[in-house]
């Protein structure tokens, strides 16, 4: 076989292979651990709230979440993010959105929100929705879109309950593993 | 080095490329039917009622839908979800998540949900959004997201109205698509 | 050509597949410019209002747009899509779903909603997520997911306040970018 033959060959390869589409990769391209700090708001904590009930089941009011694993409790939100777990730190962006309780039998959010970041490390959003089950050690929701530095990027975000008081205050941990980065 | 062996390796190299993940696929590459069933409260049934209204237009409450096509009404629902049209079937998982009916016109929903299914067939979740005209006898959503047995899976869902009795119960069957498996 | 060639062929080949992941493309394969007009619910526009304030913050009511950034308020709506900016052209489709003011130092709102298109030039169904920081000149979200003409579709849709007259109405230009068509 000569040259020729096999250079044609090589262009061959390369055309048929650079006409394939997209890799899948199961190594995550991007990984991200953030914080996000929510107090939610009872009524006598206006100044610091960064969260509100704005709808409630029938017989449920707004400055408590109702009974019943807080079925039918719509909270609207605007939390600091933090690259740490203290709400003290300098904070990176804003975690905004809603969780809607949605179990009568366990503790279980519809969440629906979107990470809008603007730091040094990172400008552009990441948008997130799924099924939180809250007393899970981990759970899991998809990253279902992303702007910016995060231009149409996918993903998992394994999410974790770091901190709570009372129901007033909790922290979540949310580590963000990017399958599809572009 | 002769042709066979050149051919040889021809093959072996379009084998190689060819066998890289992935391309698009307009035959799902997976396949899955579920129905599930809401119950709404209506301020009389509350050991039944899988789903409750939770915000309402002004003027309406919330153990009746509103007039005008139920627009603006927010339903949060945590229904069961089955492999069959029957209610006493074994369950597979929950359908959990809100519709807002957002037509004056018709009726008309914007869906938000997630599948979270837990049995011997499936253990994972799966994240819809879309809108659905519910008179129309098939409409479809976006399947934007998925964990567990369906990490970062996309698809089509096909929703049809498979009974309904008066305001109180309805039975969706959704056939899921996915074109993207991972 | 010796075998030693011909395995650094093979090699060089197997490389070049290997490394070819993605064939992403950084200029959309569709685009689309659409408006949309929205008539807020006052307690005295029935007729004209295409969306309604259906839930707010404790204190706040369903015919005035909450205090403070309007935090906390949900609204549902129903909006006529144009091709142009005048709301009297002939409409293509309805922009349906929600917005949620989940802001409390500035004005910026959590959006999920779906184009629903129906017209001689487009029939199928877009699906949008993401955060909008409304003062903003330009603000980008999500499109995470499509049917009919769009089946598969994801992209970026980058908005701007075309209009507004008060707190009643305002009118979006939305432009979408798809990045991965089908």
């Amino acid at each position: 076989m000569g040259a020729k033959a096999t250079f044609f060959l090589f262009f061959t390869f390369f055309a048929l292979c650079s006409s394939f589409p997209v890799e899948r990769n199961y190594v995550p391209c991007k990984h991200l651990v953030l914080f996000f700090h929510d107090i939610i708001y009872n009524g006598r904590n206006a100044l610091n709230a960064t969260s509100a009930i704005v709808a409630a089941p029938q017989g449920a009011n707004l400055t408590k979440l109702a009974n019943i694993f807080h079925f039918g409790n719509l909270v609207v939100f605007d939390d600091p993010v933090t690259l740490d777990n203290n709400l003290q730190s300098e904070p990176v962006g804003r975690a905004q959105g809603f969780y809607i309780y949605d179990s009568r039998n366990t503790f279980s959010a519809c969440l629906g929100f979107t990470f809008v970041l603007n730091s040094t490390h990172h400008e552009g959003t990441i948008t997130l929705a799924g099924a939180d089950p809250t007393l899970k050690k981990t759970r899991d929701i998809s990253v279902t879109g992303g702007t910016g530095d995060f231009f149409m990027h996918r993903g998992i975000a394994t999410i974790m309950t770091d901190a709570f008081e009372g129901e007033v205050y909790f922290r979540l941990r949310v580590e963000i593993k990017f399958y599809e980065c572009w």
